[in-house]
């Protein structure tokens, strides 16, 4: 048996499988077939009928980011994936392949990815928070996904830490995403750079394509003060999520994966400076943070739970 | 078996007997003996000793308020109980009366109690507040406590919602605690009444022995002005809080209780109104929100939990 992991994003679809032994046999993306519903569904379901043939027994498991009803398979609402609202994935696939499909949000699959590919079990109270344009959660308590009553647990980003904060991509003011989404963070940085062209002359050396999160580190290692002082408000304020969490769930290991984790070295020091703020202290002593080295855990993630599903 | 439910508390304890349909046989409580631990030891054994005289085959469960290491029965620190550290409450009552014992958190056994005694396990996903002096909470998913790593989960009184906020009695500043605890409204009111006699002569027929949170909603109750706008406060403030519970565990329903759920009618709207903020609907929507009607949900729930450990 090969699980077949699926990871489905608003530019691209990575595709996992992995033995049964968690061992990753292949790894590739194509672009996301977005033109339409029918096509995506179409496209998907091409790969998926060619990966069987090449390993027979398979199974498949679907991350997307979005508002997802696990138990059903339905996808309730995609903002990234144009906008879909109450489509049928797995049923829609499912009719396609002849091959159990269930459908997941991207943020758990990468909590479970950490659990099984990353920790090997190691440990088994662990929160995942994935940091990229938003901010996800995967929540594992004694080895299990959180998923909630209504399979939305985890949505750690829209937790309110600044009472009208800044403005969140969600509609709400002050959440821990309108910091620590990548989009707040560039957003901060134009505000405090003023003129970004006469700005950056100063670093021909970096290629400025855009600014991104990734640039942003790049310009910290170049010892912009700006920058530096970007992350530095950055790890505080992902300190008051993570020590919220650990408040409220009290576990073993805080992972952080996603691009923006990349920048650890220069947030990391004010998240603990933020953590040793926290009054109760056995919940913060006792954690470790982890900043994941693999990049696809979402899709390697979404492999690895076919086989334990 | 009985089960013997204990809930000690910095001035009562109280004691509580079910029978294994979680009947309740009798409640009582007595003065917390905090002369000495050996002293607080002795007394409670020998209630103890007493109620297995009574009732032949019991069990002991004893909640705190503290921080408790529920695998061995210690209490780590308890501020309000003389400020004990490390005590073994297990060993040492177990020496005394031959009975077995466990210990827990005070604000997890008022989650439970909601569980099993007031929901009957209607619902199994529950995140249960509880309003007093502090702020505490217990958490149940798929009706299990959720103890996390150390014992320490639930403390979501210490989320920080407003960044830099009021100064909490843990240490921190912003907590959900510095405001919905009942020494937070009290000092609100305090300052925004100024003199404080010449204010209260206008509600003599309220016997005002102290400025509590049961005064304050007779105030309310009575139309003053300050104390209906100091709960609305209070309940957008508790509902920042319960909106970022429901952002990260969606739990099917949320239970408050504790004395200050006394004066829902005047924070309930509040606590709505903060909610429909939130961005991520489905968890919002979905979530009942219930006030408890049984005022010794800790005691009660310590008494079930023997007969279920």
């Amino acid at each position: 048996m090969y699980g077949i992991g699926i990871d489905i994003g608003g530019t691209n679809t990575k595709f996992a499988v992995v033995d049964n032994s968690f061992k990753i046999k292949e790894k590739f993306d194509i672009p996301t077939p977005l033109k339409s519903y029918r096509i995506f569904i179409q496209n998907i379901s091409n790969v998926i009928k060619n990966l069987k043939e090449k390993y027979k027994s398979i199974g498949v498991h679907i991350a997307v980011a979005g508002d997802v009803d696990y138990e059903k398979g339905i996808l309730r609402y995609a903002p990234n994936l144009s906008g879909w609202v109450y489509k049928e994935i797995k049923k829609d696939i499912e009719k396609e392949v002849k091959v159990e499909v269930s459908v997941d949000n991207d943020a758990n699959m990468a909590g479970y990815g950490a659990y099984i590919f990353e920790l090997k079990k190691k440990y088994k109270d662990i929160v995942t928070f994935t940091l990229g344009t938003g901010v996800g959660g995967g929540i594992i308590i004694d080895g299990k996904i959180i998923r909630g009553f209504n399979s939305t647990a985890g949505e750690i980003g829209h937790m309110v830490i600044v009472e009208n904060g800044s403005k969140c991509n969600c509609g709400n003011r002050g959440c821990l995403e309108a910091y620590c989404g990548s989009y707040g963070i560039i957003r901060e940085f134009m505000e405090a750079i003023g003129d970004y062209k006469s700005y950056i002359k100063k670093y021909m050396d970096i290629n400025f394509k855009k600014i991104d999160p990734y640039s942003l580190y790049l310009l910290a290692k170049k010892g912009d003060k700006i920058a530096i002082r970007l992350w530095k408000y950055y790890g505080y304020k992902l300190g008051t999520g993570i020590g919220n969490i650990l408040m409220i769930l009290n576990p073993q290991i805080v992972v952080l994966s996603g691009g923006v984790s990349k920048a650890a070295e220069f947030f990391m020091p004010y998240i603990k400076k933020r953590l040793s703020e926290y009054g109760i202290k056995t919940p913060v002593k006792n954690v470790k943070i982890h900043i994941s080295k693999e990049k696809d855990l979402g899709v390697v993630g979404s492999a690895c739970y076919v086989l334990e599903r």
